[in-house]
C-alpha cells in the first residue's frame, strides 16, 4: 500500500508519527499549510502541535497562512489553543471569527492571487515549515496533492523544510488531476500560456529539492464535507433571474451559446444558482473557478458541463462519497490548479469568464461589502472575489434582498465597508430581479438597484434617501448624516425599517 | 507638405473642413474621440461641432467616449453647449466637473483599461463617429497616432466611420514611436506577448478599413500643456520619504537595483515624485505607465531612464517645445502604446510595476478615495490608479497629510467614498512619512497610518477615534455614527478639527 504512495524508494525512511513531526514546530515559526475550503488541508500535524503545546503550557505563537479556509476544524482548535499570531489569506471558522473580532489574533485579508506574490517576493515573514497534505510523492520525488491545490506549490518553494502528510483517505485516483505551473519571479516571467480551461500548461506534482522534505506523516482522515445548504426558494429565484438575463445576452449576441468560464464562489447561494443551470437549456459550459462544489459535479453528471478547472474539490457527505469512489470518471473532465493561476488577472481577463460571487450588502451604487458586518465585524474574508470582479467579462453579485426575516435590507444607502467598488461591480441579482449596471452612471444605476433588487419594504425609504441626496447633488449622491443611519437603527432597535 | 503626411494618395480627395464634418454627427449619435491627458485629442471638430450647434438652437445631444482628458478647453465647449449626454471614462474639466455634479450631464467613471473591453464587447452604445488626430496616413492607409493613442485604435475598430483630423503642428518624426497591438475579443485571445517596457509587439499605426475613412480635416493645433505646478517644499519631503524607503527595499534585497518598471499617475504631486529621482543614485530605470510627463524626460536628458513606455505625451510648455522639436533625439527610447496595453492587468502583474498614484484622501486602515470630495462631488475620475494598483508590485499612493491651510486632513478615520480598498494599497506617503501597510491586519495599519502619516495636529483626534472604536472590537474596528464626523464637522464648521 505505502510502496503506491510513496515511489521514491528512500523516502519511505523520513516516515514519522504526526507527534514527533509537531516537535519540529518552534515559537515564533511562520508555517505554510495546504487547504483551500476545506479540502486538502494539513490535518495530523496541526492537531498534535495543538496537542503538544496544550499539554506544555509554555508561551507558543505561530504565523499560520493557507490557500484559503480549513476544514477539520483545525482553525477552532488553533484559534482556541491561542497559538496563532497571524493568519492568512482566509478562513471561515466561526471560533477563529471570534478571535479576530476581539483582536486577540491579527487576520490580514488578501485577495486569493496575491499571497503567492507576497511570499515569492519575501514580503511577508518566511516560511519555516510547509506543511501539505498528499495523495502520493512519485518516483521523482514530487508530491502529488490530494483535493486541493491551493498555495501548496509556493509555500514548498519558499519553505526551510516540508512536512507531508501522505493521506490514504483520498483516493490515489486523484493522481494525474492536477497541473502545476511556477510562474517565476515578477520582471523575469513569462506570458501565461494558458487559453482555455482545459488546457495543461505545468507538471502533474510539486517539484521538491529532496532534501527539503523532513518528514512523511501517513494518515487516514477524509476532508471535512462542505456545509452549504440545498436552493430554496429564494436562491432559485436568484438563479432563475440570472438565467432569464444570461439566455437574453446570447439571444441578443452580446454572449456566446455555451456562455464563457464560469466562476462561482463558495457558499449556499452561489452554488443554487450554478444548480439553476440543471434546469436550463445551456449546454457544453466550462468552469474555470476556484472550488468546484457539489453542482459542477452535478453538471458534470448531466453532460452540461465540458469541463470544470479549479484549486479545489469541496463536496456534501453524500456527493464526496459518489465522487471519490468513481473518480476515474470525472478525470478527464477536471484539473486542478495553484490558486495563483485560478485567480490570476492574467487568465481571467483572457478567458472573459462570468464571475459569480455572494455579496453580504450592496449600496444603491453598486458597491459591495463581502466581509465586514456593519464595517467592523469579519465574517470570512473576501476570498477569490476581487480577482474574479475586477477583470471578468461579467462580474456578477448575488445576495438576497434581506435577511433576519427582514430586519435587515442588503440594499442600503452606504456600505459600511467596501470590498468591491462599483467600478468592479457589473451585475447585481437578488430573489426581486436582476440590475444591469454597466455602462451607468451613479444616478441611473441607484434607480435600478432600488426597482430591481430592494425588497419591496424598503423600496420606500431607499428612495427617501436618494431624493433627498439628489438635491444636494453630486456624481455619487449622498447624505454623511445619514449614510450609516440604517446600520445604527439596526444595532440600536434591531431592524433597519426606519 | 500634404502628401509627406497623407501618403495613401487617394485619401487627399477626402479632405473637407471641419465645419463640414461636423455636420455629418447627428442628435443621438455616440462618438469616440482621440486624447488621453489633453494630448493628441481631436480639436477642431469638436470645436467646429460646439459652434453649429450653439447656431442652430436644436435639441442636441451625444454621448462622448475619449481615452483620458482632453485638452484646448473641448470638455469646457461641451459642457458649456449642454451637448453631451454621457460622457466617459475619465475628465479633468472644472466645467464639466460642475456639470457631472448638478447631474447636467451624466459621467460614467471607468478603469481606463476597461473602456475597451465594454466598446470591444457591444456593451456600451455603439460608437458611430471617432474622430481621432493623426500625424499621418501613411502608404497603406493607417492612422498614425500623434501625442497619444489612448482608445482611438479600439474606437476606430468599432465606429461605423472616422474622422482624421491631420495636425501639422503636431511634429512628423513622432511617426514610430507608436505600437498598436490588438488583443481580439475575451475568449478568442492569445497572451500579450509583452515582457518588457521596450518591446515592441505590434505595428506603428491603427490599420483602419479604407472605406471607414469618411473624411480628413488638416489642422494646425498645437496640444494644450500640462497644468502641473512645480515641486514645493511637502511635495520634495514625499519624495524624499519614498526615495529613502525604496533606496532601504534595495539595501535589503527586496527589490533590484534599478527597481521595477515605474508608473506614475498624472499631477503634481506624482511628477514631483518622479523629478525625485533626478537627484537620486538610481539610474538604468524603466518607466511602464500611462502619461509621460515633464520628469521622464528630464529623467531621459539625465540618463536616468533607459526606456519609457507611455500611452500619451503631455509637457508643460517649455518643455513641449524642448521636446517635440527634438524628438529624434528620445525616438529610441520612446513607445506609446494603446492604454488597453499600457493599463492592462495581465502586463502591469507581469512586469511587477511600482505604481505611484494620488490619493485624496485615505483611512486608518488604507483604503483610498481618489474621487469624490466628500463622498458625493467628483473632481476627475478613478483613471488607471486601480488598474496600477490592483496588480503591481508596489501600489503606492502620496499625498499631503493636510489639504486648506490644515482644515482638512488627508488621513481621515473613514473614507467616504472608496476607489481603492485596503486590499489594493501597500505603501501611503505623506510629507510626514511612509506607511509600509503589506502584510498588516487592519489594528496594526491604523496605528503605522496615524504615526507614520497624518499631520501631527491630527494624530491625537485619529487616536481617540481609534481607541474608542477598538473598544467595541472588531476586525476593523468602526463607530459608525462618528465614521464621517470629520467630514460633516467641515461643511458645518470649515475644519476637521473637532
Amino acid at each position: 500500500m505505502i510502496n503506491s504512495r510513496i515511489r521514491k524508494q528512500e523516502f519511505t525512511s523520513r516516515i514519522v508519527s504526526a507527534e514527533e513531526a509537531s516537535t519540529w514546530i518552534k515559537n515564533g515559526m511562520t508555517l505554510g499549510l495546504s487547504g483551500f475550503t476545506r479540502a486538502g488541508d494539513a490535518k495530523a500535524v496541526p492537531m498534535a502541535l495543538v496537542e503538544r503545546v496544550k499539554q506544555s503550557h509554555d508561551a507558543f505563537k505561530v504565523n499560520v497562512y493557507t490557500g484559503a479556509s480549513l476544514g477539520s476544524d483545525i482553525d477552532t482548535m488553533m484559534a482556541e489553543a491561542g497559538i496563532i499570531h497571524k493568519r492568512l489569506p482566509f478562513q471561515a471558522d466561526k471560533v477563529m471569527r471570534n478571535k479576530i473580532n476581539t483582536g486577540e489574533l491579527l487576520f490580514v485579508d488578501q485577495h486569493l492571487s496575491h499571497t503567492a506574490e507576497l511570499v515569492r517576493a519575501d514580503v511577508l515573514p518566511s516560511i519555516d515549515i510547509a506543511i501539505v497534505e498528499a495523495v502520493a510523492i512519485n518516483e521523482e520525488g514530487w508530491i502529488i496533492p490530494a483535493t486541493s491545490v491551493g498555495n501548496s506549490n509556493i509555500f514548498i518553494e519558499k519553505a526551510k523544510e516540508v512536512i507531508v502528510e501522505l493521506n490514504l483517505a483520498q483516493p490515489l485516483s486523484l493522481e494525474g488531476i492536477h497541473d502545476i505551473y511556477q510562474i517565476g519571479p515578477q520582471g523575469e516571467r513569462k506570458p501565461i500560456p494558458l487559453t482555455s480551461p482545459e488546457q495543461r500548461i505545468g507538471t502533474s506534482g510539486i517539484q521538491v529539492a529532496p532534501d527539503k522534505i523532513k518528514g512523511i506523516v501517513v494518515t487516514n482522515l477524509p476532508d471535512s464535507p462542505s456545509t452549504i445548504v440545498p436552493p430554496d426558494g429564494d436562491t432559485i429565484r436568484i438563479a432563475e433571474n440570472l438565467l432569464e438575463f444570461l439566455e437574453q445576452q446570447v439571444a441578443d449576441g452580446k454572449l456566446p451559446a455555451n456562455l464563457a468560464p464560469l466562476q462561482s464562489g463558495i457558499g449556499s447561494v452561489a452554488n443554487a444558482v450554478f444548480h439553476g443551470f440543471l434546469t436550463s437549456d445551456f449546454h457544453s459550459l466550462d468552469v474555470y473557478s476556484e472550488v468546484l462544489q457539489d453542482a459542477v459535479f452535478d453538471l458534470l453528471d448531466a453532460g452540461k458541463i465540458r469541463f470544470a478547472s479549479g484549486c479545489s474539490i469541496t463536496l456534501s457527505p453524500k456527493k464526496m462519497e459518489q465522487v471519490l469512489q468513481n473518480f476515474d470518471k470525472y478525470k478527464e473532465k477536471i484539473l486542478l490548479r495553484p490558486q495563483e493561476i485560478t485567480n490570476h488577472p492574467e487568465i481571467i481577463r483572457r478567458l472573459g469568464l462570468i464571475a459569480i460571487n455572494t455579496a453580504l450588502e450592496v449600496d444603491i451604487y453598486g458597491n459591495v461589502n463581502s466581509t465586514h458586518v456593519s464595517g467592523t465585524r469579519m465574517m470570512n474574508g473576501i476570498g477569490g472575489s476581487g480577482d474574479f470582479a475586477r477583470n471578468s467579462r461579467l462580474a456578477i453579485f448575488v445576495t438576497k434582498s434581506i435577511a433576519k426575516n427582514g430586519a435587515i435590507s442588503s440594499i442600503v444607502p452606504f456600505v459600511t465597508h467596501v470590498d468591491h467598488t462599483e467600478h468592479d461591480v457589473d451585475i447585481i441579482v437578488t430573489e426581486q430581479g436582476l440590475a444591469d449596471l454597466r455602462g451607468l452612471a451613479p444616478r441611473e444605476r441607484a434607480i435600478l438597484m432600488i426597482e430591481k433588487c430592494a425588497h419591496p419594504d424598503y423600496r420606500p425609504q431607499l428612495y427617501d434617501y436618494f431624493k433627498e441626496a439628489l438635491a444636494k447633488g453630486g456624481q455619487t449622491p449622498h447624505l454623511l448624516q445619514k449614510a450609516f443611519s440604517w446600520h445604527i437603527n439596526y444595532e440600536e432597535k434591531g431592524t433597519m425599517l426606519l
